[in-house]
């Protein structure tokens, strides 16, 4: 039987999950078997489910239709005026803020827990300060079984509740936050809890959907950059397999270039790329507004520098001012997007600036998740706002 | 020519808008003439804007798929668990908060728009304090048009920052605001300014698409019961005359009851219906921790009542405590909703008591918004949490 699993570094193969879902000769992070043959199924798309339509690309997780909150099928939406603004033939953005609890998370979600009732667990948990938690409680209560979120000690109430609202057991975990993904992990083994971590290899399935998305949505002319605000890269990870299986496949004739953006104050991807190394190092003293985007040591960074390599794609890195410069820009074309996800725009403008875009590229950049999601960064925008007396308000227009 | 508005009231017609939406002679809403003809196109959903998709039920409007920001095609989510406990034989919720600023009134917005660009107007407005206002400044935006956004005196900046990123006219008018709906139109008249407010019939356009989603969500056998939390009455016109628009052309062969839920703090259309009045009186002192409904003298209310009458429909109202306890239930199958869309659960409940519902009933409640609108609300559930240090992290798992 051909192995489920590969080293995305030696190549070796894995029957089942590792315990801490990495390879046992190199430690670097598994990947499911790469598909090789198959096709988007016809239908519907109000009346399917992602893993419904894209099930040819999931032949190893069961059919579980009743756990579906309707992730996925989010809009890509194309601004004629950015696109002239930064000289390219499209600019669109694909806005994973339409996901059932507002950001790309979801996707991953959902064929992570499958994979756990296919192996039989009724438990399953997450690491995560943010859009992760929120996702995990949410399909974990939607599947029936007991969720496990951990997150940091120091935690605020404001972030806690969205996430308590569905009921898991949330636990602020006094210690090394840095070494909590490992812990967990070897907790799981230990109480036959099913981790479903930011780059776990039934995580990074789900976002391949994102790929076929957007290959549906252009025609299935891939766009010449895809353009991906990066923290432990499993979501980078898992774009970059979808676009390659739909080329095994035959839907697609060629792959973009991978773009991984991260913020200045936290990038270790960045930091290695252009250093020419091939392993990241930790970055110290991180320090961002971006902060879902703030991993300092990402557990996918190498397999990120090596997906990259070759001239097959780049990584950059943008300031925090550029960063909430960009969030507001992104507003003005109409989508508010959470402080990490206009690093992607930012992104598109350092292309730019760096001659590296031609006239006629097209673009795509990930809009992570929501606004609304982490509105302490709103503080960093000036509050435009003026107060009228309701008797004076015409005499005010008027005087615009 | 055929009159393009209608008195919902006297039937009097109208070939464009009048200076305040309403008819002239009784002082009713218009709405927009009825379809009697047509299809929904074929398509992939994935590729099309709602109006690409549904364009037969808008020959007046003109194209302009370019203002698109993907509104619409959310999803709808059963909940097997939920239908079993209520004991109706399916059991619905069409979640709005996967649209791109997380609430229904984005598909309002886009049509109200384009029926302002298509009169020529460069301005646009709303009077709202919530939802509405996030959703025309960030579709003006999109528009390239300015924007005037008019709110409460007393609206707080946590409220206004995510309408302010969207960079409108943001205008805190000091006055009475029950008086300010009346005084906007005033004023759009006097400066070239299309106020497309809760109840605009162009507006309550873009709600019959919520309609025809289910009705293709559901192979065309439309629900039982349809729920609606209510408020200005918008929202319920639109879905109702969606589905009547599909029985217009043949598409579906029966129209579903249409509920109107109020919050009992604020519930002048269900106190009318209940009193078997004709007309809505303002609803005093008002107090719902619902604020997204909570409109003391709904302008559209007396048409939701005539909507209603005759067994067609009903209202009903439910408590504070009974929205909170719903918002809860939501979340426990994966469901975060604005506080205000939990009342169509609590409906349901409401429903059941009563004794309404039959088991062979098929019930499609809407969720309006996402439950990161308005996070005040969290405050009323309790924060149920836990912290342990890391090393007793096993022993802790172990003990649950």
């Amino acid at each position: 039987m051909e192995d489920l699993l590969i080293c995305t570094n030696c190549k070796e193969g894995y029957n089942k999950e590792t315990v801490d879902f990495r390879c046992q000769l190199c430690g670097e992070p598994l990947d499911v078997k790469e598909i090789k043959e198959g096709t988007i199924k016809e239908g519907n798309p109000l009346k399917q489910s992602i893993l419904d339509r894209y099930q040819d690309f999931y032949p190893y997780l069961s059919k579980a239709n009743t756990l579906s909150l309707g992730e996925g099928f989010t809009p890509l939406v194309s601004s004629q005026s950015l696109a002239k603004e930064y000289g390219v033939s499209g600019l669109y953005f694909k806005d994973e803020s339409s996901n059932p609890t507002w950001s790309f998370k979801d996707r991953g979600t959902i064929t992570g827990i499958i994979r756990a009732k296919d192996l039989g667990y009724f438990k399953i948990g997450t690491v995560s300060t943010g859009n992760m938690a929120t996702s995990v409680a949410a399909y974990g209560a939607r599947a029936g079984l007991e969720t496990y979120i951990l997150v940091k000690k120091d935690m605020a109430e404001e972030k806690l509740k969205p996430i308590s609202i569905y009921n898991p057991h949330l636990i602020r975990v006094d210690g090394d936050y840095g070494k909590l993904y490992y812990e967990s992990l070897k907790l799981g083994h230990e109480n036959q809890i099913y981790f479903i971590n930011s780059d776990s290899p039934f995580r990074v399935e789900g976002y391949k959907t994102i790929a076929f998305e957007i290959a549906e949505q252009l025609d299935f002319m891939p766009p010449d950059y895809l353009i991906v605000p990066t923290s432990a890269g499993g979501n980078f990870r898992g774009i970059e397999k979808g676009f390659r299986e739909l080329k095994n496949v035959g839907i697609i004739d060629r792959l973009p270039k991978m773009v991984a953006v991260q913020a200045t104050g936290c990038c270790p991807i960045y930091t290695a790329y252009k250093a020419g190394k091939e392993k990241i190092s930790r970055f110290e003293r991180p320090k961002t507004i971006a902060q879902a985007i703030e991993n300092p040591y990402p557990p996918s960074g190498n397999q990120v520098l090596r997906l990259i390599k070759d001239g097959r794609g780049l990584a950059l890195s943008v300031t925090d001012e550029e960063i909430i410069r960009a969030q507001a820009r992104l507003a003005s074309i109409g989508i508010f997007g959470q402080v990490a996800s206009a690093t992607s725009l930012a992104a598109v403008e350092k292309l730019r600036e760096n001659n590296i875009l031609k006239a006629t590229d097209k673009v795509v950049a990930i809009i992570t998740a929501s606004g609304l999601k982490y509105t302490a960064a709103l503080d960093k925008h000036s509050l435009k706002m003026e107060t009228c007396k309701m008797e004076d308000l015409g005499q005010y227009i008027k005087s615009r």
